[in-house]
This record gives structure tokens, C-alpha cells and sequence, in this order.
């Protein structure tokens, strides 16, 4: 592997030559505000943070990094949780926050035209404006950028309904570790022109290139929705209630499942007294149904409440009106955060057919009693995808770094049995690899590796996430 | 470029000794067969048909290809529109006929896995019949290949509301040129798993490795649909109707144009009278809409026949019941048959932006009369992808396969300066690679063909389809 080189102060003058002084931040205090994300407590300084403001400006300090060999972190809004966005080598950060300008929403095409480093709310909020929709949402949508949620392919509550964002990604332009500047594809709903590289670049963590200007598909925005929350005595008969749901010919536009903790905490993290939880239950699901209908949306409520009878329930919560719908999903929203004040944690987020979640649940609960660790598990069920948040609490050093990577492997390996795998919307990044041999060969991984390379032959860009080559 | 070699006796014996005697032809009226699909007029003769029923049997002749350094080419059901199925340099066909047999339909969790060589109305009506739903369908579902549409990313009527076949597709085995058999994903909805290799594959029109497992996710069947026939005096205004009905927020399960010619030969040629077309009519909408809410239904298409009626229209045929429904969607699906029995004919398969339409209509029609030639235009119009059928009828050889390469140049040129791309649906194949350089630039090119590389580093799969390398 090529060696890469340290940031010197001649490096430092020539970034700023091409940024401009104040983009260039060399500063203890500064590097320390990009040396951590949303994972664990993970904490890698860069050298140097640079701050572009133009494709151009991205070009050149990938020029002068390519011919002086240095590491290059790409980085979005620092809400990542596989530490993709860690300069774990040290280097030259990019943050892409002054790429923060919506370019145009074509209400003709449906399609907006956006810098990656728009705030993923405040582009779903300018497209609402103009009766259109751009479904997925992380948690962290609030903060996190929309450059970041299309390098890690992000899903969000709406995806069981709308889909992720690989499914809204037009067309990408993208600087290359090179410097040069391609578009992947073309502003259509269909194409068949060639490899679908926009597609390769969904999901690719910042490792092929920086995307600068990202051209979405959008929707019309649904008019009506309705919300309600349904306690379980069991959480497997809750992930099992989610399949019957689907059976039956439904397809809401949300559901959520909370364990009991999840609920339980964090509905004392933001002291909020909308929900009571009885001591017999054990799980929740939030249903959403959305579209232009209410009668409809009526008759499907009815329709999912009548299902749901089936599966030992406590009394369903339907949400009156939207305050109390914007409660529900901020209990939702802030479960990741309510977690991470309550301890240490590390987040697993596994993936797999939605009628297996059952299985998967009580797997990872096996296995937790076996390494003798607590999980709090909520997520995205309809989707089939659980984040099973391993708590510290007691574990010793050894056990949180040691042991507790068996733990980990022996769930991943479960998830591989049921045809899932190892993450549905966060990503590999720093902290999954080392488990990535548990779904591709070494046939497949030589695939990939081999396309970084014709991207990045020196590895300056974002060397050692999703795998070492 | 590594030299490949021709077929030899011994070749022959030893791929009998893989897929046994009457799996391998090398008779001429056999081969003779494979010699063309549907796209204008090609000829090439492959040099031995083979017909393995098993992912090992594909593997080992792989394996004896690749070591003898013999072209492969990989064939579906042979109703491509850009030639990729055709073996260009004679050497071994491989047609996926006997890889017939769906696996497994999934409905716990709305999934089916299946050979490559079923056929798409085949597999459709296998899960229809369990009230499940799998949407893309060319017009030639009733003798394409699943596999087949995989290779070309395909779409059809239904892609307007529920997507491609990328849309649709979880995950896949495959026999990479080394004879080794990988899986590209997971049975999963949401995946941030590494590159993306599924999608790398979905519409790389069998250059990469040959499919011979397939995941696709399905959804609940509609249960009913109302479908219409709008007349419009203006083919301009038909195009424009498209994007205003969107615009208004509506989502129909199907959009698609026909110039009067194409409406007026396919009614000749299927013999039909179920429409009879007014002297000052030059184009046609044949608008669906599908749900399961019969009142909603009518209440979206009375909206809708309120916005088309701004547009300078004739009188609007509602389908009555099946029969009518059934009959007007032959004619739409059997256009192509119609415009080839009337001449040869080049189909270019444009891509734009919706709104778009009316500016690219206008244009071929434009640059038809520059270099004189007559097209029939018709396609998916909620997708922005037109069918640009230019007709031979009497133009001289010269004029056919020299200048007129001119003029649909200038229509793909149209395209790009639209953010469109030259093919939607129907791939580049043979017949489209010499405009790749106007959607792609050398950069994007070299790219492509280096991923091409990793797969096939000597160039035995499928090649000369899509680029040259």
C-alpha cells in the first residue's frame, strides 16, 4: 500500500491558497470538533480541516493531496455512526459544510438540484414548500447533511413505504481522488446507458470520490397521514404482528419498533409523559398510514388495529391530532440519543427479510445472555432492520474490546443465516469491517477492492474505511 | 486486446461433457435461431448454442472458455432491442432457456427467488396468483426473460408509478467469466453493505458475469385499475399534458404516448376497431390508474380528465370493463410488432426529464426533416422515455447506414442538452455504443471500462457490447 505523508506547513499555505484563509483551520480546538462522530467514542485528529466552497475548490485540494500523497477524510454533518467520517490517518478533513445551497427545484421535473452539504430537514422542509416530498430521513436529520446520508445509502422511518435514498439519486457530480470532475448519469427516471455508476456511488462511504452536486427524484407530498402506537406483551409477538401487516396487503408509511427500554428511556430523556407504559408490556410498534384520502387512511388504521388484535396487545395509542403525532415520533427520533446518555454503547445494525425479525430478536438475546450483555433493540421493522445497541453498563475493558467481538460476530452470522446482513443504513465505515468477511467471499471483496482502486490507485481517500486495501 | 479463438471439435466434446449431448447444437438451422433478436436487421451466426440447466454446468464452461480463450455470449429470451444478445464474434452462445424454474415465493416476506430463463408474464402470474405484485414488464413479457430484463434494466408501462427493474432486485448469483459464483447482496430492502454490487450488475447487459439466481422483491397487488384513451389534436400538447398531470400531484399507473401513425398501423395491424381516429387527432395518452379503493380511483381519474381537457383534446374513451381495458393495452404493447411489419426500422430509446417531452418531440421531428426521414414516436411518457422509430421506408442504403447515423446523432445530442441519456430501457448493446461519448466523457468512460476489466480481464464475456475495450 502506498505511503502517505504528513501535512506540512507548506501544505497548509497552498489549501489555503486555494480556499481562501479562513477555510483552512489548523487550530487544537477547531481539529478537535472533527476528530468524532455519533459513533461510540471514537475520536482520530485530523491535520488539517479545509472547508470549499466550490467543485473547483474540491478539485484542486484533491490535485495537490493526489500528487503530495496525503490522506483525505471526506465529511457531512459528523452524524455518522460507523465512523465514516473519522480522519483515522490523520490528514487533510474536508468538511463539505459550505456546500450548502439548495440549486433548484424543478417543480416541472419534480427533481431538486442540491449541494451535499444542505441539512437533510431544512431540503425535505424547501421541497415541502412547493407540495413535493423527499422521503428518507435519519434520525439525525436535523444535523446530519444530505452528502452524508447518500454516501451511506440512509434509510429512515419512511423507507418501508418510499424507499431509501438510492432510490431518489438521479444523478451525481463527483470529484475523483484525480481531481477530475464526472457527472454519473443523467437527470431520468429510467436509464440504461452504460454501468450504473450512480448507483456505485450510493453507499460508498466517501471512498470512490466527493460528491458536489446531487440531482434527486421527489414525489408529491402525501396531504393526510395518521399515527398510533401499539403496546405488545411480548417484543417477538410485535416483530411478528409486522409481517401480518404486510400479508395482509398493507403498506403504511412507518413502522417503528421500541423495545420496552427504548420507550422507557427515552421518554425519561426528554421528560416526556405522553406514553404510560404497563408493567406487562414489552415492546411497541408506531404504525404510520399516509396519502391523499383520509376516509382511506381511516379504513386502513382499522384495518392494521384489526391485525394487530391478534398478537396480545394493551390498548392502542391513536394519536389525536399532530401534537401529539409530533410527540410520538420525538420519543421515536431521540431513542438513539436517550440510549448514549444512558451509557456506552455500541450500535449493530442488522438487517434482514422482514418475517425473520422474530428469529433475529430472540438470537440476539441468546447470544446476550451467553457474553453477558444487555441490548436495547428498536428500529425500523418494516423494513426488517433492527439496531441492537449493546450496553456497556458493568463490562470490564476486556470484555467491551475483547470478548464482546465474538458476541458481535456470532449475531452478524445469525442475520447472514437468515439471507440479511451486517448493516441496512449506517454503514461499515471503521467499526463493522472487520466483519464484513461474514457476508462476501473473498471473491467479492477483491470486487470491490479492486474498484477503489481504479477511483483512488494511491488510497489518499478515505483509506481504511470498509475495508484495508 | 487478448486474441480470441474459434471453436473447435474438441471445444464442442467438452461442453457436451458438461450439459450432456442434446444441450449443445452446432447445426446451422439451430444456430441459426440465435443468430438475431428484435433489433432491426442483425445477423451473426454463434459458432456452437449451448443450454446448461445448472449454475455449475454455466460455471464449468466459464471455466473452459476462459482457459481456451473462447467469446461467450449470453442470450435470454432474444427479444433485446440493442443487439446485447447477439454473438458478434461467432464463438459460444449460451442461452439461459433451461434455468426456467421460480424457486421460491417468498410470502412471508413479499420476496420470490428465480432462475434467469422464466418468463416475465410467467413469473407475474405466478405471484399475482398469491395476490402479490411483481410491476416491470416490457411489452414483450410474454417472451422476455427475466433474466434478460435484468441484463438491460428494463421498465414498461407500470415503471412510471413502481420503478424499474432495479427497483426490484435484492440480490443475485452469478458466474463471473472465471467460472467463480458469487452472490452480490442480501434478500434485504435496505443495504449499506459495501459497494453496491447488485446494482453494478442490474443493466450492465451481460458484460460483467452471467445471472443465475435472482431475488426480487415484490409488493401487495393492486386491486383494481380504470384506464382511458385521450385524443389530443397536437402531439406537443399530448407531451405537455404529461408533465401538468404530475405537476397537479397525481401518480398514474401508466402514461404512455403513441403518435397517430403508431395508433393508426397497430389498429390496422392487430385488425382492431376498437378505436376509430378522427381526421385532426395526432396523438394519443393511454392513462391507467391502479389502487384499491374503487371511489378513490374514479375520483383521480375525473381529476385528471379535468386537466387534459385544457390541453386542445377529442373525445376521452373510458374502458368499460376488461375486455376494453385488455384490448387497448394490445394495441399500446403491440406497437413495436406493427411498426416492424410496416418497414425496417432503427428504434432509439430516449430519455428526458417529463417535462421535457414536448421540446424533444419537436426536436426529432425537426431533425427528421433535415436529413429526411419519417419516425413514429411512442413510449413511456411519465418517464420522459420516448421510442424515436425512424423509418426506413425508401431511404437508399447510403442514406440508412450513413448519414442518417448524422441525424440520430443530433437527437441523442438533444437528449444531453435535456439531461437526458440515449437509452431508457433498451441498453447500448451493439447498436448504441458508437454515441456513448456524448453522455460520457473519456473519464467516465475509462471508468467503465476498467470495471469491465476486473471482471473480465480478457474480454471473453459478451464483448464489443456497450464499449470496446
Amino acid at each position: 500500500m502506498t505511503t502517505l505523508n504528513k501535512v506540512t506547513a507548506a501544505h497548509v499555505a497552498a489549501l489555503r491558497e486555494i480556499t481562501g484563509e479562513k477555510n483552512v483551520l489548523v487550530d487544537e480546538e477547531s481539529l478537535d470538533r472533527y476528530a468524532h462522530d455519533e459513533t461510540e467514542d471514537l475520536h482520530y485528529l485530523p491535520e488539517v480541516v479545509v472547508k470549499p466552497e466550490t467543485t473547483e475548490q474540491v478539485s484542486k485540494i484533491m490535485q495537490l493531496c493526489q500528487r503530495e500523497l496525503l490522506p483525505v477524510t471526506p465529511r457531512g454533518g459528523g452524524t455518522g455512526l460507523s465512523g465514516g467520517a473519522l480522519a483515522q490517518f490523520g490528514g487533510v478533513l474536508i468538511s463539505m459544510e459550505k456546500f450548502n445551497h439548495i440549486l433548484d427545484i424543478d417543480e416541472r421535473n419534480l427533481q431538486v438540484t442540491t449541494e451535499p452539504g444542505v441539512i437533510t430537514e431544512v431540503l425535505q422542509n424547501a421541497v415541502k414548500e412547493k407540495g413535493l416530498f423527499y422521503p428518507p430521513d435519519p434520525s439525525s436529520r436535523g444535523t446530519c447533511f444530505i452528502g452524508g446520508n447518500i454516501a451511506e445509502n440512509s434509510g429512515g422511518p419512511k423507507a418501508v413505504k418510499y424507499g431509501v435514498v438510492k432510490d431518489y439519486v438521479l444523478n451525481l457530480e463527483m470529484v475523483l481522488p484525480s481531481g477530475e470532475v464526472i457527472w454519473t448519469g443523467a437527470n431520468v427516471l429510467k436509464n440504461a446507458t452504460g454501468y450504473n455508476l450512480t448507483q456505485l456511488v450510493v453507499g460508498s462511504e466517501g471512498t470512490l470520490g466527493i460528491v458536489t452536486k446531487i440531482v434527486l427524484k421527489l414525489i408529491p407530498l402525501p396531504k393526510h397521514d395518521l399515527l398510533m402506537l401499539v403496546p405488545f406483551r411480548s417484543a417477538e409477538s410485535a416483530c411478528a404482528a409486522v409481517s401480518a401487516i404486510f400479508r395482509a396487503g398493507y403498506t403504511p408509511s412507518a413502522m417503528e419498533f421500541m423495545e420496552r427500554d427504548a420507550l422507557d428511556w427515552v421518554s425519561q430523556f426528554v421528560q416526556s409523559s405522553t406514553v404510560q407504559i404497563p408493567d406487562d408490556i414489552q415492546a411497541h410498534l408506531l404504525i404510520e398510514v399516509d396519502g391523499n384520502y383520509p376516509e382511506v387512511l381511516m379504513q386502513e388504521m382499522e384495518g392494521i388495529a384489526g391485525i394487530v388484535e391478534g398478537f396480545d396487545i394493551g390498548e392502542i395509542l391513536f394519536a389525536e391530532d399532530s401534537t401529539q403525532k409530533d410527540e410520538l415520533w420525538k420519543l421515536r427520533r431521540r431513542v438513539a440519543e436517550a440510549v448514549k446518555a444512558n451509557s456506552v454503547y455500541k450500535e449493530e445494525d442488522t438487517v434482514v427479510p422482514r418475517a425473520e425479525l422474530p428469529v433475529l430478536l430472540k438470537g440476539v438475546k441468546d447470544i446476550g445472555r451467553k457474553y453477558g450483555f444487555h441490548s436495547v433493540c428498536y428500529g425500523h421493522a418494516g423494513d426488517g432492520n433492527l439496531h441492537v445497541n449493546i450496553i456497556r453498563g458493568e463490562l470490564t475493558e476486556e470484555q467491551w474490546n475483547g470478548t464482546l467481538t465474538e458476541g458481535i460476530r456470532e449475531i452478524f452470522q445469525l442475520v447472514k443465516q437468515l439471507n440479511g446482513t451486517i448493516s441496512g443504513e449506517h454503514g461499515i465505515g471503521l467499526v463493522q469491517k472487520n466483519y464484513l468477511d461474514i457476508v462476501f467471499d473473498s471473491t467479492s471483496m477483491n470486487i470491490m477492492k479492486q474498484i477503489k482502486q481504479i477511483f483512488d490507485p494511491n488510497n489518499i481517500l478515505n483509506r481504511g474505511k470498509i475495508f484495508d486495501c
